[in-house]
């Protein structure tokens, strides 16, 4: 699988096009934009343009309603719930997290519950936008159900992400990541290159630990049984518990706090996921001084960093670092893009009547890829 | 290693009897008693009985202040910061979870940072508090560092665990873990069985992953490197950069949002330990109808139990659902404490002139007990 290298200027005018022909207005489409492009500027390849077709299928589909606005449904000075009427998770998602600081500004903590939504992109970027501003952001999504409880042999649980950010000097710490080992994409991956699974990441039907890709991801489309294994494995003994647990932390603030679809039952509808989400916003002021707290909070960053390195470690990383990093590479080097995104790129725009060449000059698809035609 | 086993009112009397000696008022000794004793009906054996030696230690030493009150040093109607000054853990923590949900019962929302306290037992009996009356609840404990962070090889977070509690039926919801994939409990039970530590727990000096206990053990004892690894392992492959990041969310709403001593640093002093914690209560009734929010969990709890198992595996635990059966068969048939654990609690009985015998009576410590004499 090879990959191109476009500059970031080109992929926003790109999505800018797509989203607006798709029907969004241009403050919209800016917004969608500009959480997949951070997905990509940040290395999360798997919740960036490779994500363009899954969001075609859903406006395809129905289960995305372009047209559609979040409704405020609950508030309080604190809280808020917000039906999503199954409109683009990023919008309703940046609404919901724009709510929550405005109540952390007013009241020092907002808290906003999300139901009826769809794919909100990297879980990241909403908590991002709380640590922008000086508040400490935390974004929760469910999902399709692909995490196994300790000693089951069904998903019921979805990937759930739990991200958390703070500013601290030199740059701010992220942690984004699926309270599952790994996320399916990663399987994909693993199975695109004929490698077997790590030890400790899926299960078979059955609930045996599996290494076997085509089959669990045979299962998982099936719906026969199996999926992935939560942080910490499928035993006790290496903590399979805890990442159930986090999971369920996730879910508790997304679905079960805005009496939403929970994950076990996400995507099981014809006409919508039935996502949902959760935004926490703290102002770091409530405690004391904002600016100490940061200082404090840098401190032990950098004590972290500092610290000594296991026996052939270069380096410890705070999160959030690499993601800095990628995002300063790929704004002056481009972002790679594979040739089975650029395929998908072109039936989209074939699908739209847009010119794939004005934006991709001299780009020719791989010979035996599944371009479905038209003009593009 | 033998057990006995006393009825809880047996422990009870002993625990009320040891702490009013120690100089706390009634009052207060049952508040401690209570956080002990509901750690050892639980069946969580590492925090009840065992852990009086530890307090013991501390009054002793002067790292725990008897006589100081903790005192509310930042105040909003959303939030609060209190100092411990080196108060009981118990007792401080107590205090400020009481703040958390009394401000959570009138805004919505209570966080309550506490610095300068000491242990404080298990985190899931203050989120239990708030789940109790109703609203859900999480509790944060930084600790002496015993996590090393990815690619590291000192320890820099503590064991850090978080805990969370909503209320359901037929049971709540209880989720109580540390942040590395086991505590350093579970490292000194294989050394006392001379067996070797199960892959992917502890780090040598080096930073190289050891299944040698005694030699993992000494070199934390005497600060040399190594320790325990994040929930998720030592690579990134199995996810150790999350568990990693597990430890920073609490460390976020103890030491950080405090001002407190990071874990890095606590237990470093000869007057105080810096131990710092964090209590978070939410009232479900800023997100709607209260108990229909409590029967949408309890539904999604019930369908987690009741899916299919795994091969061999005969039930799909909810969290807390183990503490609740270990609770009801503990009040039936006692609680058992291990011979070590006597021989610890009749030095204790020694030091502080009580009669051992009047509360343990036909009891005979083990010949070869590290018995310091005295009256006992």
């Amino acid at each position: 699988m090879g990959y191109v290298k476009w500059n970031y200027e080109i992929l926003d005018r790109f999505c800018q096009d797509v989203f607006e022909t798709f029907g969004f207005s241009s403050e919209d489409s800016e917004t969608i934009k500009d959480v997949l492009l951070t997905a990509d500027l940040f290395g999360i390849e798997s919740h960036g343009m490779q994500r363009m077709v899954r969001y075609h299928k859903g406006i395809e589909k129905g289960t995305i309603h372009p047209d559609a606005k979040p409704e405020v449904v609950f508030e309080t000075p604190v809280s808020a719930v917000i039906d999503g009427h199954s409109a683009m998770g990023q919008l309703t998602s940046v609404y919901a997290m724009k709510k929550a600081i405005e109540k952390a500004k007013t009241t020092g903590v907002g808290i906003v519950t999300v139901r009826e939504s769809n794919h909100f992109g990297i879980a990241g970027y909403y908590a991002k936008m709380a640590s922008d501003q000086g508040l400490l952001g935390m974004a929760f999504t469910n999902s399709e159900a692909i995490m196994v409880p300790t000693f089951g042999r069904k998903a019921m649980i979805g990937s759930n992400p739990i991200a958390i950010a703070m500013d601290a000097e030199p740059y701010p710490f992220l942690f984004d990541a699926s309270t599952t080992v790994v996320t399916r994409g990663k399987l994909e991956m693993y199975n695109k290159m004929n490698k077997p699974l790590p030890q400790g990441w899926a299960l078979d039907k059955d609930g045996h630990a599996s290494c076997d890709a085509p089959d669990v991801l045979a299962n998982i489309v099936s719906k026969k049984g199996g999926g992935i294994m939560p942080l910490g494995g499928n035993c006790e003994v290496s903590g399979s518990h805890k990442g159930y647990g986090y999971g369920m932390i996730c879910e508790i603030f997304s679905s079960i706090l805005s009496m939403g679809v929970t994950s076990n039952s996400c995507c099981t509808f014809a006409d919508k996921t039935g996502i949902c989400h959760g935004f926490i916003a703290v102002n770091p002021a409530v405690f004391g001084d904002a600016e100490a707290i940061k200082a404090h909070f840098s401190q032990y960053l950098k004590q972290l960093r500092e610290s000594p390195k296991a026996d052939g470690q270069e380096r410890i990383y705070t999160h959030g670092e690499k993601e800095i990093f990628a995002e300063k590479e790929r704004r002056e080097n481009g972002i790679p893009v594979n040739d089975n995104t650029m395929v998908e790129l072109a039936n989209l725009c074939a699908y739209l009547k847009l010119n794939f060449h004005s934006y991709f000059q001299d780009y020719e698809l791989p010979k035996d890829s599944k371009f479905f035609g038209g003009n593009y």
